[in-house]
Formats: structure tokens, sequence, C-alpha cells
């Protein structure tokens, strides 16, 4: 505790209460889904959709968004390269608490250094990091520009932007690789859907099988059945198919042909529509609407 | 995104499952607890009791830990006062996330300065910050110097060392305050008791009162009522007793009259086991042995 030095005189901490404990109380495991990628390639999209998903199966997960920790946490760092490393330093740190408290905590950060990433990886034991690589092409991203930044880094009024003037270094050892496919970019049910896919075949999402009315929050023997339908699930729900709609027109403009249009507007909502209404009367329908979101994909 | 300025081009990012939906599935209300305290006031202590009795409750906490945190994301922090006030922002900043995710974040850290304090009960809503300020005296905690520091500082190898050379600023508004009666220092068990009391009054451990046996983890259906005896509860239940026990003596070793040890170590362990074994018989007699451990304080 000497002013000069940093680390010394601090003694470690330890409580009864750890990690296994927490784990056991959630009934899921800890995990940090580090989703990287160029600016426009749907990091934000994912991270939410993907926190949907789990709030869906009654799981605890945290969105660490590097523009909002900018705000609070990240406030005094610039864009100069070494803050940009001070940067995602803080973020793992925070993910890593996070994980540590059993949450799966997703970060969502451009995070364009390769040995940024790595280092936020050693501070977790490897299997409880999860990178997924949104390879999404630059000019798809620019094209899109739904922040209007590649704008402004053409032209000039923003230095140092990933992709135009500052290198992005693509991830070597990736666990998840999320890309469009003949063009198309998947809707954000179908990236959640890859990610999900991935955390409950490695174990996280322990006991997600069960009865799927809110595992956790049921608990409380407060809520009925029908409550819970009408709570986070179906609003969940059909805030995914809103979202993967909105997504679909917005990222693929140039593929959408009037008729095209009119079955997405349309046709395509009171599909989803009818089976609402058939999920009152037998509400063990929804355990299964993937496959229908990924329509969108393969329409 | 210019290299010069920090937060200009940051888009804020809104995700649909907010901390409503999280506290939901928890069944609790997010929240900071800040113990502030000279070193050796029992901050730790209190955070790891207070960790345990929410746990028991079914309800997730998670300790933040200033010098655990200083091995982490504060490492490249010294103990300069601009230092001091860039731990303690960042951990208020870290404290509030945790507090956005759903749970109860326990911070413990000296914080001396009641600025940096107050600068954290800011970024918060005003009700969701609670500070507890354990207040004991310098005497007694350079008496019991836990872990040696106070020797060092008055030795001089220790500079700016709060309480020693080093300003300690007792908050004027504190939420809850924890001191030591007639020179007798509260049980952990006590101090947490006061302050999940509070936690309760104010309403920020919502349905308490539901079985016991892990309102969370019970959830998943696959524990049997007598595994959740044998799991969390007791466990938490054993421990704290423990924790009581060497607290006591470890705080009170002026106090201890022979008759008076052989009661601690010997009487009233067996009390406790006494109450243990009738448990088996009848597991809803655990939901009032806070009585129990207050016992060790006012024996």
């Amino acid at each position: 505790m000497s002013t000069l030095s940093n680390s010394t005189n601090i003694f470690w901490q330890e409580c009864p209460v750890g990690k296994v404990e927490r784990q056991k109380l959630l009934n899921q495991r800890g995990c940090v889904v580090w989703i990287t990628g160029l600016s426009g390639s749907g990091k934000s999209t994912l991270a939410c959709s993907l926190s949907r998903e789990l709030h869906s199966r009654g799981k605890l997960s945290y969105v660490l968004d590097g523009d909002n920790l900018r705000h609070g946490l990240n406030k005094d760092l610039s864009f100069k390269p070494e803050d940009r490393t001070e940067n995602i330093r803080r973020v793992g740190e925070v993910a890593k608490l996070f994980a540590d408290a059993g949450l799966i905590c997703i970060a969502s950060l451009i995070s364009p250094y390769r040995k940024d990433r790595d280092a936020c990886r050693a501070m977790l034991p490897d299997a409880n990091f999860i990178e997924v690589y949104m390879n999404v092409p630059l000019a798809l991203c620019e094209a899109r520009d739904t922040k209007g930044l590649y704008k402004l880094a053409r032209a000039g009024k923003i230095k140092g932007f990933t992709g135009i003037d500052d290198p992005y270094e693509p991830p070597l050892n990736c666990e998840i690789e999320i890309q469009p496919k003949d063009g198309f970019c998947a809707t954000p049910g179908a990236m959640a859907g890859q990610v999900v896919s991935y955390l409950e075949d490695k174990g996280f999402l322990k006991d997600h099988k069960t009865p799927k009315a809110g595992s956790v929050a049921a608990a409380g023997g407060r809520q009925s059945d029908r409550d819970m339908v009408m709570n986070s699930p179906v609003v969940a729900w059909v805030a995914n198919v809103s979202a993967d709609l909105c997504q679909y027109i917005a990222c693929n403009p140039e593929r959408l042909s009037s008729d095209h249009v009119l079955h997405l507007l349309f046709c395509f909502p009171f599909q989803h529509l009818h089976r609402l209404a058939l999920s009152f009367c037998s509400p063990s329908t929804f355990s299964d609407h993937d496959d229908d979101r990924d329509t969108l994909h393969s329409d």
C-alpha cells in the first residue's frame, strides 16, 4: 500500500460462496461470448438477439457493449492504439467478473487487434471464452453504414477507423464464425441460434429442456403458466420476429422484388400470428420456434 | 471515433432485455451495497457473510473486493490520491453494471474520500446505492491489524495509509452504520442480518418468504428438498456459525475469560449441532436461525 508501487500489500480475499455455488443457483455455467467484427457487421444485433433468446430460456446474460462502456467505465479512453488496448483489457476484466458471477456475459466490441482479444482469452479458462467472429465483408458493412461512420471515415472526418485506415485482424482460432451465405445476411434469430447451439453443446445451458415457462422466476411460485406465456417467452418471440424482419429488409435491400416485399410484410407475419394463436391452445409449441425464424434466412 | 476526442461518435445500444426483465428472472432487485471503513474494520468479513446469507435465500449477489480488483481491472493504479479516485470510479461503474444486471452487488473498499463515494452514489438511482459504514474506531482496527499493515504504516514502511497518514472521511448520509456495542464487535451473522433486514424492508429481496430451499435452482426441478437442505442452506449456515465463532474470538480477545472460552469452544457449537440435528426432522426450523447467531454477540 505504498504510494509508489501498485499491487503490493494487496491480500486476496476468498469468499465461501463461489462461482460453483452461483452457477448452481442459476442452473447455467458462466462464460464470456466475445463478439468481434467490423463496425456494421451486426455485433450488437447478435448480442441483443442472443440475450433475448437466452432470457426466453430462463438464462441470465448481460451485454457489455463497447460503445455503451465508453459512456461509463471507459469514458476516459480515446481511440489511440494504446487506449484501444486498455479499453479491451478493462472490458475483458469486467467480462471475467461477470462470468465468475455465473452469468453468460456477451461482450460486443470491434476489438480489432488479435493480441488484445487473445489477452482477454488468456484471462479466462480457455473453454469459457467463446470468440464469435462476424465475418462480414467490409464492402457489405460499408454499404449498410448503419451509423453513418464509414461515410465520415471516407471523408477523412474520422481518423484511425477500423477497416478504412486502421487494420482489423480476423481471429485465427475463433469458436464460432458467422458469415453471410450467398450474399444473404443471416437473421438475428439464426445467428443467435448458432451461438445458443454451441452453448448448449458445451453444457453452458444446463437443464434448458426443463419446462420453458421461466425456469428461474417460476421458482417464486407466483406466476401462473399462462402469465409466463404472456411474459418473457412470447414477448421475446414477437420481438425476435420483428427484429428478424427489420434486419432482413435492412440487410438485403437489393434482393427485394415487390413480390418478395409483399410476402415479407404480409404473409410472413401472418404465418407467425397463426402459430402465436395456436400457442395459446398449446404453449409447448413455442419450444421449437427456431425453425420458423430460420425460414426468414432461407426464404 | 476521432483519435483525439473520447466519447464522440459513440452510439448508445439499447437491448430489449433490460434490468426489469432480469430482475423478474431473478426475483430480486439489483442494487449496490457499498461497504466503507478503515482497514481491518471488517468490510470483507461482512461482504462474505452477507453474500452467504443472500445465497442461502436463493438470491444472487457478487462481491467486488477492492483488494481483489487491484489484481485485475485496477492493477494499473497506485495508491496516489488521483489513482485512488480512479480506482473507486471504476469499481463504481462496474458495480452499476452488476446492479443493472439484476445482482445485489457488494462493493467492499476502504474508499476513504467522501467525494469519491458520493460520485458512485450519483451513478445510481439514489435508493439503489446502499452505503454501509463500518464505524470501528481506529484503535480497535489497529489492535486487530489482521493484515499487519498498521504495523508497517507506523514504522513508516507504507506511506499514505488511511487512518495513519491519510484521512478517512466518515459518511454523512449512509444508509446503514455498523459499530461495536460496549466494545464488542458484532458477529458477521449479526452484521449481515442488519443489512439483509434493510434490503428486505426496501423490497430488494422479493418473495424471500417462499420456501427457502433454493428459490432459484429449485426451478430446475432436479433436486429434492432433502438435497437442497443438504446443499446451500445448511452449508451456508454451518459456515456462518464457524465464521461467527472465529470472528468473535479474533475480535474480542481481551474479553475472553477461560470460562468464556470453554463456553464458546464447547457449549456453543453443541447448541448449534443440536439445532442442526433437529432440522433434519423438520427442515423448516432453519428459517429463523438468525436469532441463534445473534446470541454470539449478546453472549
